[in-house]
């Protein structure tokens, strides 16, 4: 995903400019060395090395002419090394005391030499250095030095165009500097020389619009005008770029049964484990199969209609009715169009796997007609897969073709008793993957022609080329219908957590990798080795990441984590939307109508229409109680503020300080104004706000705080002393500003004042 | 040496703002945990965990109120702890986005509680804080995690005062955001905005002086009235904090001894190692004894004339005359009034250490009379030192008291042969320092009544009182004749070289630790292990201390240093005038006339009147010619620019700048400019500056190429396009501007505009 460097980009020449510390022999150029300058992977003496890792450490080079830096090349040593950078900054700049930052990355501990890509554009133009700032911060062997073997640098220095970058990169600062000033003079009414400045320079401080909501709001007090230009500015979508940076808050809400009449509850799916479940937006109705209770495998096939809030049981026994017997551990998948419902595969205790039962045996299921069919006896004498359990199975429905990925093939036991398979699904037995696993791979399975294609096999071995898939187990697996990819994400093997994340696009049957999951950041992407359950909306090209309780019986009592992660495809993004790292029964017990326990062997489907996740059931691992599964069933929703609730939000404000400014004016007016305008303003089903609204009424009776007020003037504009003052006109000017503050963060960036402020830049 | 805290210091609550990372249960505040709230050493989880050591790590205090902070106290746990932080800054601030560095300092990995001063005041008022924020570097086990036990803080939080320091602070920071905004005007040509701004705000920009300059200079173009107020302001010694900011250039010369007459070279010194020098001020004469040539001991008494640069041979042979015998690794020192020079100590050979050699005889030479006498035969017979070597001797020449201190105790030999003594200052035997070595301790001699008093034993074993102190050898002490202390410096015992500094009040008795030697950034003091020879400067206020070769000859070919350092007494501060990291015979052969080789066992004085060292000889430590000593002598002064040589540097850039405008006006008036008034400004002997000067007289007949010009107006005043360009008069302004900027840098900070720049404050 990453991009590629432009063709024509040119190898820049450097000296050494600056450099924190070196090693005796090892430093960057001396008349009679030119380290880092040359790749010499062989010569362990070419490099330059610091004298320790204490920060702070850096090597600045300075380019022979200002050019538009694209990349930087790190070489390696031709083995791998203590002294290799894990994690650096580079940064650039014209000066080599004013740089930004360009990267910030690490190098792999090989001897490849790595290829860098770096920020080379700010507000949409390109800017030239001259200086660039190496910063190592971590080495691999984490007490030892850094070095650095070879860095070559990449770009355009063709003098005409660097020279227009200068150009404009000085204009563009001189501008934002010049609104930088403009800004803090018109908050501080220092208003001629806002307008001298303002008239010489003719830079624009923010988007006209915003200029006059200014001037209606701290000039005329016209609050009623503001609040009817934000209303117009809310409609034409301004504040949409404001949402779509708000993070998601999670909504958890348990789904809790309407009580029955006087027949009692109603029916309702019991505790379990390794069901399966999926959803039918059109009908807005889920479905539920199968599982493990805790003693056995089940058997009945369920319905939930969302809007109604009721369970129906289809069936107590499929298997009874001609569909499969019980079962655990098995996938289910839907054809909203078509309406059926497949599944294959099921978990076998190692008891029962002599080879008359290892048949994978494939139904479906018309949810029109109430009808199960078994399609296959089993898939394997088709070309398709074995009998396997935990692996995953998804639909293009477009197509009409199934795809089933990965799993474990259930083998005829070779011994009897204590040694039985892996149930990842089901803790029930010693969980042992023996060495010899098999893992399935990767077939397609077109439902019009009952026709199973291999797609791919397990590559096993550590050489994996491009186009290989590692099978799995405990993966998740979804199906991208406007791209036609299908996404698969981390699982296991054999004692081994995978981590790696790829794309299979299935018209082309080409693999790439997002992430081959090395370079781990633990902090920015979903941990390895807790059960995930994901789900994917391909409308907003997200794919949805809810992560539990590790199956590992040896890893739960360390890091339990609730957590759920959006991946923002087109941005290639992880974002954590939340996590949650308690742990006890006295927390989750009080939880338990706020956010569901960590859990594995749960199932959870997404409405992608209504952006609205279903869970059910799982095990929560109780080592007391290992036989006791859940049967709660909560929905989730990821919410931002609406335009609607950000236009509340800004009448709100307006009409609080409208309240303000009359109480220090007129008692009287101040309180009707609070019963009547600023009561119609609140949202009285937020109990934050009626707090806050009943907590003004009582500043009407208590004298005035002006220390309240968020900034001083240093410089009031009546000529009295030069000590800071509170006067009614600098406290109104000072106050409204504030609101103007407030109200303009909810606008586009590129059409207000700059955020930051001057006084702040100040260093000391 | 360390400021303590303010007696009414009063505790400030804090609750726990914001932290970067956690490990599960060291969390630093939830509601059931107050961690790092409360001092609990045995409690191993009342602490606060970061996850890992990546940055960034950091934890933010929010204080109740906004307070003035004084101190941070850092609990410790009842062991030591990898997680202990070894270096860490805290920053402070009003708000948790603007903060400034408080403190950057390290805790020991010991258990007990550490409390340190933090940066309290700003241009010399209190400012005060409301977040603080504690950012761990490294932690003591580099590979962990970082663990804060309990935090207190300090300070005042009354707030009728802090009110008034927020108050000042405000108008503090908002006047230097202003006075970067006029400059920025100013230098931009923005006349208006920069008169309404300045008339709006009353803020100074700059003492009147330089205001006047800047008129002169860039609005009247009146150059000969820049020269002169320029000349007032070094007259007035304007100049001297810059030049007191000055980094010294060391100058080494060596003395070659006048050519003689027809009788050939005039007599001077052998070669020789572990001689004494030592200076007379008064007389500008240095006198030299003893030594060891690499084949016997000498003693022969030499005195060096420093105006005539001439050598005279005083005793051939001073034992002949009544005087010391042959002898190497003894200590001289000198009574400047009384015309007195003492010598005490030798080393002995172990075949030689039998009882009767091992009196620690005592000399004193008459200068006037040309007269040596034994003061004492044995010194130890009288309670003084018994036989020692590698010891150190000054003088308070005003109460006519020698201090001896430190130095190993020659004892009889108990083996023949090979085991030798440790020979510090001769490399002649295997070295070696029997476990049973026996250190001296300090003692004082007060000449006039011929009395010998131990002050200090060694005081041996690990557990040292801040009153003990440990003996030594190969140390440097040095006495301060106006504080009237003793300054001992380093030096090693047994297989272990010590780091510590302290000082000794001659006069209460009492030892002060400058540094103990644990905290110790190898960057920033002289390194250990390396023989030093240590001047001082008492009216500068100064210790020179000059790093060469290790006397250890497995470490030679290490880190082979010569190094030259001055600590300034009042400041507390090492600085490193110079480092010289090179080794090998071809580059010392080349510099035999430029710098002196690394050595050790040679003899380092020091004229304090006229601020120059010298140094006499030494030994190489050639492994192929072990016998070799060295006979060069050499000169070192330090150098800083005068005020005579600013102002000739002020006028020779006012004049080259006044001609790079007259070539863009008249060519024949530049040329005639060029070759007289800017001829007499540039120093003809300094070959820079001829090179500078000559190549400005091509340039007159070169095209003008503007992009050399440091800076581009960006909006210029003519109203054309808004691309920066560079007409005739934007030029001048900026040229000029540029010439101001260059000439206010020799002017002290508080007169001049801000070093700033407005532009580069943005960030990006």
């Amino acid at each position: 995903m990453a991009e590629a460097p432009p063709d024509d980009c040119r190898p820049l020449k450097y000296s050494i400019h600056k450099f924190s510390t070196f090693s005796s022999n090892y430093v960057p150029e001396l008349k009679y060395f030119r380290n880092i300058l040359e790749d010499k992977p062989s010569n362990q003496g070419s490099r330059w090395s610091s004298d320790s890792n204490n920060p702070p450490q850096y090597l600045i080079l300075k380019l022979d002419r200002p050019a538009i830096l694209r990349t930087i090349k790190f070489g390696k040593y031709e083995k791998t090394h203590v002294c290799n950078i894990k994690k650096f900054r580079v940064y650039g700049g014209l000066s080599d005391e004013n740089m930004i930052l360009l990267l910030e990355s690490g190098l792999k501990n090989d001897t490849v030499p790595e290829t860098f890509l770096v920020k080379y554009t700010v507000a949409g133009h390109q800017f030239p250095v001259r200086f660039v700032k190496i910063v190592p911060l971590q080495s691999w062997g984490s007490t030892f030095n850094f070095s650095i073997w070879h860095v070559a640098l990449g770009g355009f220095d063709e003098w005409t165009m660097v020279q227009k970058c200068i150009n404009w990169y000085t204009t563009y600062r001189e501008r934002e500097a010049i609104r930088l000033c403009l800004k803090h003079f018109r908050q501080h009414n220092y208003t001629e020389a806002f307008e001298s400045l303002e008239k010489r320079t003719r830079v624009t401080l923010e988007d006209p619009r915003l200029t006059r909501l200014h001037k209606m709001l701290v000039d005329q007090g016209d609050f009623d005008g503001c609040e009817q230009l934000i209303g117009e500015a809310a409609e034409e979508g301004l504040f949409q770029q404001y949402i779509r940076q708000q993070e998601y808050k999670p909504q958890w809400t348990p789904i809790i049964p309407n009580p029955g009449g006087s027949s009692g509850p109603p029916p309702r799916p019991g505790m379990r484990g390794g069901h399966q479940m999926c959803i039918d937006t059109n009908t807005q109705t889920i479905y539920l199969f199968g599982g493990w209770d805790g003693m056995q495998d089940l058997s009945d096939l369920w319905s939930y209609h969302i809007s109604s809030q009721e369970w129906t049981c289809i069936t107590r026994d499929t298997h009874a009715e001609g569909g499969p017997s019980a079962r655990s551990c098995h996938k289910m998948c839907l054809d909203p169009e078509r309406r059926q419902i497949f599944t294959l595969g099921r978990y076998l205790d190692s008891a029962l796997r002599i080879p008359d039962n290892l048949k994978s045996d494939f139904y479906m299921y018309d949810i029109e007609n109430n009808k199960w069919t078994q399609v296959t006896e089993d898939t394997a004498s088709l070309g398709g897969p074995k009998l396997i359990f935990d692996h995953q199975m998804v639909m293009d429905v477009e197509k009409r073709i199934i795809y089933v990925f990965g799993g474990r093939v259930l083998t005829p036991s070779r011994w009897e008793g204590c040694v039985g398979g892996l149930g990842l699904d089901e803790l029930r037995t010693n969980n042992y993957t023996p060495s010899e696993a098999i893992f399935s791979g990767l077939y397609a399975y077109h439902v019009s022609t009952n026709t199973w294609t291999k797609l791919r096999d397990d590559c096993s071995g550590n050489s994996t080329g491009p186009q290989d898939i590692k099978s799995r187990i405990g993966h998740s697996m979804l199906f991208h219908s406007g791209s036609r990819q299908l996404f698969i994400l981390a699982g296991q093997r054999i004692k081994e957590y995978l981590t790696d994340f790829f794309m299979y696009n299935i018209d082309t049957d080409t693999v790439t990798y997002i992430s081959d999951g090395t370079r781990k950041d633990s902090s920015s992407v979903p941990a390895a080795g807790f059960t995930q359950k994901a789900t994917i909306d391909p409308h907003l090209n997200q794919i949805h990441v809810l992560s539990g309780l590790s199956k590992d019986k040896d890893k739960r009592d360390e890091n339990v984590r609730n957590s759920f992660w959006v991946y923002d495809i087109s941005q290639n993004k992880w974002s954590c939307i939340y996590r949650n790292e308690q742990t006890g029964e006295s927390y989750w017990s009080k939880m338990q109508h706020v956010e569901p326990c960590p859990r594995f062997a749960h199932q959870l489907v997404y409405d992608d229409v209504n952006k609205v996740h279903y869970l059910f059931g799982g095990n929560p691992g109780k080592a007391s109680l290992p036989k006791m599964r859940l049967d709660d069933f909560w929905s989730l929703r990821l919410c931002r503020p609406s335009t609607q609730q950000l236009y509340q939000t800004c009448v709100l404000l307006i009409r609080k300080h409208r309240f303000s400014e009359l109480a220090r004016e007129n008692s009287v007016m101040a309180l009707k104004y609070l019963q009547t305008r600023l009561h119609s303003a609140v949202d009285h089903s937020d109990p934050q706000q009626v707090q806050e609204f009943q907590a003004l009424a009582t500043t009407l009776f208590q004298p005035q705080d002006d220390t309240s007020v968020g900034y001083v003037q240093a410089f009031p504009d009546d000529d009295s002393s030069s000590t800071p003052t509170t006067t009614d006109l600098g406290w109104r000017h000072t106050a409204r500003s504030m609101l103007f503050d407030q109200l303009t963060q909810f606008f586009p960036e590129h059409m207000t004042q700059p955020r930051g402020n001057l006084v702040d830049l100040i260093p000391y």
